[in-house]
């Protein structure tokens, strides 16, 4: 799992937060984690293999410091595992393709399944055309998106990834939801650097932030939510029935969801907009539809200086002069190498609304983390 | 210029903004505006087809009412023309390609000139394998880039543009500027709607708005500009020296913006972050080396029904419940093409800040718009 932090990073290890984000007795290892999530994911039926690989998306993303979406999401998708919504034996498939493209039936797999069949099929196609489009239909909640795009990056490409959601984000002008958070990922690889890696919702915050936030009792901003009046509220009771996440950027937040629905959806053929499914609330039977979009694009094999240029951007930011108490400005995904190189090699300090679910777990399957 | 209007729209055309944006003797029809331009840039040394393009482009823009990029842009075109940073006769050519990519030299050819060529050469490999990336180097100043997704869209495929520009653009700790205003624009088709259209910097607003709402003598928001001291100022006149704009929607417009500055910059091997010119105050001798980077996405070869469900897509919007005093929620562009509308059938109301320097225009080539 190492591969990238240890090819030359430059970054010096001692400026990682050493800050706990919980007791230091509460830090799990990434192999502990690992295995307990494949345990339960295959006690529900999923294969050995699909198992691995949605356990290292989630426990990648916790390793991250991305915790909405990372082994907190298990206990949801148990449940749907269980009861059918998705479907633990399904394999994904490709409905139809083209040299730069194909469009993948996820027969409602696990998402993080999806996902991988999906990206690898991008890269395939962008190692022989430079360039791949590959949309999901049928799929599920694909968890972290950035999970997909470092993929890519592991192998050279840059990956691009996006999925719809059900609406819970207002347009501008709007009273209630009209857009899906419908995130955006990417990672780009650089030749001494760890590759810059964002992944974003088009939303000021994920939903999940807004839970975490009321699990956690902390106040909701009052950037992150539109009220049932279309103004802004700070009542994260609210949300999601009478308020909805308000747009990151305001009409251009809005205007990318849009991009992504229709790359994710209308081209995939995936369920769209108020369509979907809600993984975590709806009917745990039902597929929620979801869809999604990944581009490998294979830049080194058009420029060959790519990777360099890319570490020149890296440098150019760090070189920038920062405002007071800042140390150094950053690229996207700076602090996640960091947090993910600690929790590596010290464990991964897991917050209380992730340990709640992951104890449950515990409870419902008699282990141990 | 008429089709997408013409093509059932489903516009009710009373619902047309009739507010003049200034006193209707000052209407220009597009036609004589087209003229004019062409005129001036034919008096420099532009081939009638390059000039009637980047003409086009520029009255295309004031159509839309984005007047920060349309004939405004003539005159700082026009003094580069003159002193050779942008080269009047030049030709783009295709420096390297693959099967869905290519990367053009742009030869210090009028932006609109590289941009036309490199979005039909994405067009046309599109057509052949489904996606196609096209890298720019060596443009220049590419004006509104919204216009070269509408080439795609107008022959029913999905267009996405960025381009690069010199750093105005605070990162999140920085005090000076770090990346530039790195816009993005797509248009997608629909079957009964006009496309779905956005052009949008990565920034809060692009630098032109700094520079017009500055002659227009109107206030600065407190969310447009960081301060030389890294936090948020009004005051205008400190940009670009002293100021820089703020990313939008924060660190999400950042991150899109070193994913625009990869694909506009690095893969095509453009000039890069302070190695780009300024075109604007920049020595006008030389060129500016900007990047851009543009895909075109045959969505209706993947999916049949592509089309129709961009519709969908655009129809769930319009049934959306709106805020107090909002009439109707709008996809990104409707606005732009109510204002084309009115513009072809009433000539256009430029503003005081772009009919001034077409008035130096009109006195510097003894010419009468």
């Amino acid at each position: 799992m190492t591969e990238c932090l240890k090819r030359g990073n430059g970054y010096d290890r001692s400026r990682i937060t050493k800050a706990p984000l919980l007791t230091e007795s509460s830090r799990i290892s990434a192999e502990q984690l690992q295995r307990f999530c494949v345990t339960i994911l295959t006690r529900v039926g999923v294969g050995d293999a699909d198992a691995q690989l949605t356990a290292d998306a989630l426990v990648t993303a916790d390793a991250w410091g991305v915790f909405t979406h990372g082994t907190k999401l298990l206990a949801g998708y148990v449940r749907r595992l269980e009861a059918g919504g998705i479907r633990a034996a399904a394999r994904p498939t490709i409905e139809v393709e083209g040299p730069s493209w194909a469009v993948v039936d996820g027969q409602h797999a696990l998402g993080q399944v999806c996902g991988e069949f999906a990206m690898r099929v991008a890269i395939a196609k962008a190692r022989t055309t430079g360039v791949a489009y590959v949309g999901v239909k049928q799929g599920n909640h694909f968890g972290a998106l950035g999970y997909y795009p470092w993929l890519a990056a592991r192998e050279g490409l840059i990956g691009i990834s996006m999925g719809n959601d059900i609406p819970s984000v207002a347009a501008p002008g709007s009273r209630l939801a009209v857009t899906g958070t419908n995130p955006l990922a990417y990672a780009i690889p650089a030749a001494e650097n760890d590759p810059i890696l964002l992944d974003m919702a088009t939303s000021t915050v994920a939903g999940g932030k807004v839970y975490t936030a009321r699990q956690l009792g902390k106040p909701i901003p009052n950037d992150w939510l539109i009220g049932p009046d279309g103004s802004p509220t700070t009542d994260g009771q609210l949300y999601p029935e009478q308020a909805s996440l308000a747009p990151a950027g305001g009409h251009k937040g809005y205007g990318i969801g849009l991009l992504i629905e229709t790359l994710a959806g209308a081209v995939s053929g995936a369920a769209m907009m108020w369509q979907i499914g809600n993984w975590m609330w709806g009917d745990p039977q039902s597929p929620t539809g979801h869809g999604a979009a990944f581009l490998a694009i294979d830049a080194a094999a058009m420029n060959p200086d790519f990777r360099t240029r890319v570490d020149y951007v890296i440098n150019e930011v760090h070189r920038a002069p920062t405002a007071a108490g800042v140390d150094r400005v950053l690229v996207p995904g700076e602090r996640e190498w960091h947090n993910r190189l600690r929790a590596l090699e010290e464990g991964i300090a897991l917050p209380s609304d992730v340990r709640k679910p992951l104890a449950d777990l515990e409870s419902k399957f008699g282990l141990k983390l």
